[in-house]
């Protein structure tokens, strides 16, 4: 299909289109198991680009996928209907920073934790935190709602998003928002683009809510015997008063493969082990710290180590993040499901995790964000290519994602439904809220172009 | 139009349908100066109620204005077509507060404080705080998605809708989000429903985010010699790591109506007052109060006060709301204007008051939330039955507006758009922003029945 690349390069140039092997291989993934190669790349360098093409391609009914950085987990961005790979990464400047009112303004290929190190720089703080933050973009953060430990106390992506300029469907290009730290302007169009997975709009830069750098953090590090002690001990933090910037558990299995892994000296003894993160001014950091550890002392806690600044906490987030490691470490495909369930139903979630694993025969693992329930469940599976073994991971998914829905939790906290979750899109809502979707979808781009192929189709 | 009444008596019973002209007058305004009656009052007591209202509504293309306690203040809720005005401010029961999963369950018509209260009991903790808690009802303040002086550490009534059930314009019942902390399933249509002010659906359930309540509060009262001491002072706070839970500033001629109602002695000194609240545990809190009272102190402040607990908190936030009736018993009017301003623009605006003040001849006033920008400009009218004071009022006020515009600052931070601002929309967004308000409008209400003659028309 030379005229599309043709068409395009007569629109916006020719060092912008691409139809190379390699562009079109590398822009038909993202970090999840489908692929699907587009029929030309663009890599946008302007928000006149975005809409100059959308305009094209809305006229022509061509499909286009938005992409950033291409880090998703759950096939968010694979253009699954060819058409065109729409790359911002390209659009990576950070337009200003500006402490006095607050704000950072940002192209959407700007990579999220070169934006928190250039705001850390000047003293103030953006809080988002995906685990991926070293490589994932602003405007893929936009779109999938990024979350990440810190979310329970200073909220999700949504929260630090004060305006967008996006482009729609059509091509046109809409402010929403602006640079004020409230707004009540019409409907929250803002909020619409954040976490439409690139199916309502392509955003062309972001206006980001700064706020103060909290001077001090320090973390408790605590092996529990069991996890429902564990889960326990999250619930009375909470009911002291306290909210944690972050409060991650993990469970056996995860605990059991970082032993095989880092050793049985590293990895905390017990069955369950708990992080706790707070922030704020030095002297109540340090108080807050002693109170906390007390309090998970007396809960009997197995083992209890404190980390007080910036260093000392790095090396207990290392260690967080070794666990993940060492599950991939397994040589196994790790089936990460990013769940939310109810807090109250922590414990049972990791008790149906365990029955799934004798069930189903792959091991389970379950970590993540304990505050807000959102629990990463990571079926191992040791190939999914051979059908038989995949057949079974799909049985093993279908059980743990009814028992989600059925326990009123939610299919995904912050990777997006993209095409890992379409399966059971349809069981997560009602028939009603499915055709207010479509009502949407079908008002702002009425001939489908837009990221086709996922989970309103 | 007997008829009516009579259908909707047949749908949904006698005893929730009113014609009484007391109830048609009660229920034709809110706090605004606009009124028009409706034809007919719906009491609704149930989701059902409000289903099968809005479903013959649609049907037969009749105006309907949701209400709840109608204590807004820019006349959103204002049945300007007459039509049916539908009450859920019958729907008040607090279904479920359930701490071990953080969230509380509530129909629209509960008022705010109520569940602050009922919530605070069991140690949790629902942020928003509106001027009006004790009167106005939660689903008024999704309509709005309210603010209060809180929301600069803790965010606006959005940050804390998990799900919302809503009834759409053709009676369909639509549930969005849930009751987990986090939640990236589809479209964001509780952020979509939030802040839409009765023009794209009926809410009758709300799903809220409850926090740990922080045990101990604390705040500084500060008179300085001028307001942009004051100003300074709110960003010396900030770049110093502090994120208060309030920051409120109040000016000059806030100050001397304070001195005229109140007495000079009670009065802080100066012509610019800063109160600055902090929360959290009890000794991180009073050892805070400490930094912030020598920051304040070495920055000149011309007098400090300094209140620790729940009880010496309350009474500056008295003070601060007699800041409010002082100004209300000059006898003047006062069109109290929630505009926001990006930060830096705080003494450019007072500055920019003041001017305005010389130019209109009325007092102009400013106080408020200004951590956010969200300043209340005051302009004291002595009539706006007066057909010369009125057009010099509103000549004011599209000065003030079209400053706070050319500023990119937004024209509503909590009240929302309704009646009052109605004049200001099309200049404060584009007309691309403009049309996708239009679309998203007739995809979810093509027959523009939901609250029209609000300022989309």
């Amino acid at each position: 299909m030379a005229s599309l690349a043709e068409d395009l390069i007569s629109l916006i140039g020719p060092e912008r289109i691409s139809v190379s092997a390699a562009d079109l291989s590398t822009h038909s993934t993202d970090k999840w198991f489908a692929s699907n190669p587009p029929l030309v790349v663009v890599h946008a360098q302007s928000t006149e680009d975005v809409s100059k093409v959308l305009a094209y391609a809305h006229q022509h009914r061509i499909p286009v996928t938005p992409q950033g950085s291409r880090v998703g987990y759950v096939g968010g961005c694979v253009p699954l209907k060819g058409g065109i790979a729409l790359s911002v990464a390209g659009m990576n400047r950070i337009l200003e920073i500006n402490t006095a009112d607050g704000v950072a303004v940002v192209e959407p290929g700007v990579i999220t934790g070169e934006l928190q190190a250039q705001v850390r720089k000047l003293g103030w703080f953006y809080p988002p935190d995906p685990a991926s933050l070293k490589e994932c973009s602003l405007g893929g953060n936009v779109a999938t709602n990024a979350g990440g430990p810190r979310c329970l106390k200073y909220g999700v992506t949504r929260h630090y998003v004060l305006g967008l300029e996006a482009v729609m469907a059509d091509g046109s290009i809409v402010k929403a928002g602006g640079r004020c730290h409230k707004n009540k302007t019409g409907f929250d169009l803002v909020g619409l683009m954040v976490g439409s997975e690139g199916m309502l709009g392509v955003v062309t830069q972001a206006t980001l809510r700064l706020i103060p750098h909290p001077p001090m953090r320090a973390m408790l590090s605590a092996g529990f015997g069991s996890f429902a002690e564990a889960a326990n001990a999250v619930q009375r933090i909470l009911n002291s008063g306290f909210l944690p910037s972050a409060l991650e558990i993990a469970d056996k299995f995860t605990l059991r493969a970082a032993r095989d892994y880092l050793g049985e000296s590293v990895t905390p003894q017990g069955d369950a082990h708990l992080l706790v993160e707070i922030d704020g001014q030095e002297s109540s950091v340090k108080g807050e710290l002693q109170t906390l550890a007390k309090l998970v002392r007396d809960l009997g806690c197995t083992c209890l180590e404190e980390a007080l600044g910036d260093e000392a906490c790095e090396r207990f987030w290392k260690l967080r993040r070794e666990f993940s490691y060492s599950l991939r470490n397994t040589g196994l495909i790790k089936l990460n499901e990013d769940i939310v369930v109810p807090r109250s139903r922590l414990v049972d979630l990791v008790d149906f995790a365990e029955k799934l694993q004798d069930e189903c025969g792959f091991p389970v693992a379950c970590f993540g964000h304990a505050g807000d329930g959102n629990i990463h469940v990571n079926i191992m599976v040791s190939s999914m290519d051979d059908p038989v073994l995949r057949e079974r991971a799909e049985i093993a998914l279908d059980k743990l994602f009814r028992q989600v829905i059925a326990w009123n939790g939610a299919i995904t906290g912050e990777h997006g439904v993209g095409l890992a979750k379409k399966r059971w899109w349809k069981e997560a809502v009602s028939p009603a809220t499915h055709q207010v979707h479509l009502q949407l979808k079908a008002a702002l781009d009425p001939h489908g172009i837009l990221n086709p192929g996922k989970f309103l189709d």
